[in-house]
């Protein structure tokens, strides 16, 4: 985000980060003033943006929601890829009050996946099922794990065992984390298996859409692996007494898989999102489906989860910055793209930067 | 072993345990005596076994060794199916000192296989190969693990981490534990799956064999998974700091899985066996096969894998008392069927207790 946004004449960049390393290689190639800074409170939230027109973020979940509120009690337009487990919502009436304008879940999925459904939606005269499957994996598949995290990798473990929320026939219902495992077959990629994960958010009261479910994307095996470690208990968060001390499970097992779990300097990884929008138009029932395949990009050492999640909010902070928006709250990316022209928009800007989304529609029936 | 004793008149038997609720079960189904007892030091063994002629063990790895010195000091016979990591035969001498016999390793597997290899090495003119697999499994298999523990699961743990040493081209060589995973069938079980582990033990020693493994029968899959979590880490005996406190990741894996490899009150299990002596006899190529299925028997409530490794030993333990031995030393079961007419009699002692070894000789080549 700050590279892709500091690539353009109009804006001065200014990277915040608790790790000055993370700093030290943001400004040895682009033009980008840093400041080495904790995050972790409110306050240090509002004395870090305070002389900046606008913040773009994205932060671990457990920051989430406090530093949202920070900026907008800092009157701050926001543009968020943080997830976070509580619901942005919540926080709507006071952007109004303060006249901010905050885009949250705006990274790939959710963020990307939430602007195509908003647009294929508003397209359709009825919507019938929406289904969402995103991942993002080492290009390397390694025994055991056959994964490494993108990003915090609390925040995978947190998808591993948060349950899901998803809609059938109109209701919204919860189903385990790691549920209905099935393979899906994808180009250059081969083989994955989707499960249950807690990704819909924003879409489940923003559209009425009978039929609606996320899932995660990994390599086959690696979810039954988690879910051994999560039915042995590896991921319980109540403390147990080892040999005369407490500890949680979980801390136990972050501990040990992390580590392991971590990407090395260079190593080639890539982002699927596959979206299925079905519904009907003119009394013709049609399937919409988006493809994105993206990976690593060597010239600029970019992962492909940087490049998926950052350039559709740094695309977005830019429209807000020049004023595209005159509309203040708390916005999740499907709404955005009711505005004429905002979606082709982002899919152009998203392909000048090498991210390419494909689409196809079948008639059903 | 103390039931088996028990029911025979020239005995009296007093169970020794440190939890009186095992003594209480034995008590109420059989005329036995018991004490309740530590017997964690060499002292507590000694002061426990003071009063009796003959001493029959079964404990947990760690006591192993102790007990063993600590019976031999005493000066009484002894007839152990415990496990010990340490080499028993550095006691030989001492036990040849005091004037006592004890019988080790006298289990199933080490015990009884130990009792086949060295009864049919004795009728082979030259012995090319042995091959003992065993295994202790549930009836019902439950996802994940399809495993429960019929002995101290730390002892499991132990097996699937100390690495096995095993005889190729008549050298001892050293493989990781679970390595060298095969599928394998057996009558009324199916297809379970063999892994090296370090039960050779004597063998190692006393016989000149020029290839020799021991394997671990579990369900196929099973070592896959264990496999997984020890390379993530979870087996490690070294001290990692967790969030202010220092633990080892091996003890709060047993923490976690230990209750849920316990067998329930009158679950069904059985033990397989099978052991494999290739070798010439009068210039014919030949394999012995032996073969042994046994299971939990409902009438008594005993395990077969209390069955499998405590007949062997209370067997013993009777040969020892009624004076067939005039050696004193430190014993592993092969070399007790050098003597005349001893394995056909261990062979009858079982089949009547319904402990069942079938046999088969196949020409080579």
């Amino acid at each position: 985000m700050a590279r892709d946004l500091a690539s353009d004449a109009d804006f001065e960049v200014t990277a915040v980060d608790v790790n000055p390393e993370n700093l030290r290689k943001l400004e040895s190639a682009s033009d980008i003033r840093s400041t080495p800074a904790d995050l972790g409170t409110p306050e240090k939230v509002k004395a870090a943006i305070e002389d900046f027109d606008i913040v773009v973020s994205g932060l671990p979940s457990f920051f989430g929601f406090q530093t949202l509120r920070a900026v907008i009690e800092s009157g701050k337009p926001f543009c968020d890829i943080s997830f976070m487990p509580e619901d942005a919502m919540e926080l709507d009436s006071l952007a109004k009050q303060r006249g901010v304008t905050a885009v949250v879940d705006c990274g790939v999925a959710p963020g990307l996946s939430n602007m195509i459904v908003g647009h294929v939606v508003g397209q359709l005269d009825r919507t019938d099922r929406v289904a969402i499957y995103v991942g993002g994996l080492p290009k390397a598949r390694r025994w055991p794990f056959d994964y490494k995290a993108p990003f915090a990798p609390h925040d995978v473990l947190e998808e591993y065992t948060r349950p899901a929320r998803l809609v059938e026939h109109g209701q919204v219902v919860v189903k385990p984390a790691l549920s209905e495992p099935e393979l899906m077959d994808f180009a250059r990629v081969g083989t994955l298996e989707a499960f249950n994960t807690d990704g819909l958010r924003s879409l489940l009261t923003t559209l009425d859409v009978p039929d609606m479910t996320e899932k995660t994307l990994r390599y086959p095996g690696h979810v039954e692996l988690i879910r051994v470690f999560r039915e042995a208990g590896f991921f319980d968060k109540e403390e147990i007494e080892v040999r005369g001390v407490k500890i949680r499970p979980l801390d136990v097992t972050s501990k040990l898989l992390f580590p392991k779990w971590r990407y090395e300097e260079g190593e080639e990884e890539f982002t699927v999102l596959r979206v299925i929008v079905e519904g009907v138009k003119n009394d013709q029932p049609l399937r919409h489906t988006y493809d994105l395949y993206d990976e690593y990009d060597s010239k600029t050492g970019t992962s492909s989860m940087a490049r998926t999640t950052g350039f559709p909010s740094a695309i977005m902070a830019r429209m807000i910055a020049k004023g595209r928006f005159d509309d203040f709250g708390v916005f999740p990316p499907e709404l955005l793209v009711r505005r004429e022209g905002l979606f082709d928009e982002l899919i152009r800007e998203l392909h000048t930067r090498g991210v390419v989304l494909t689409c196809s529609v079948t008639e059903l029936e």
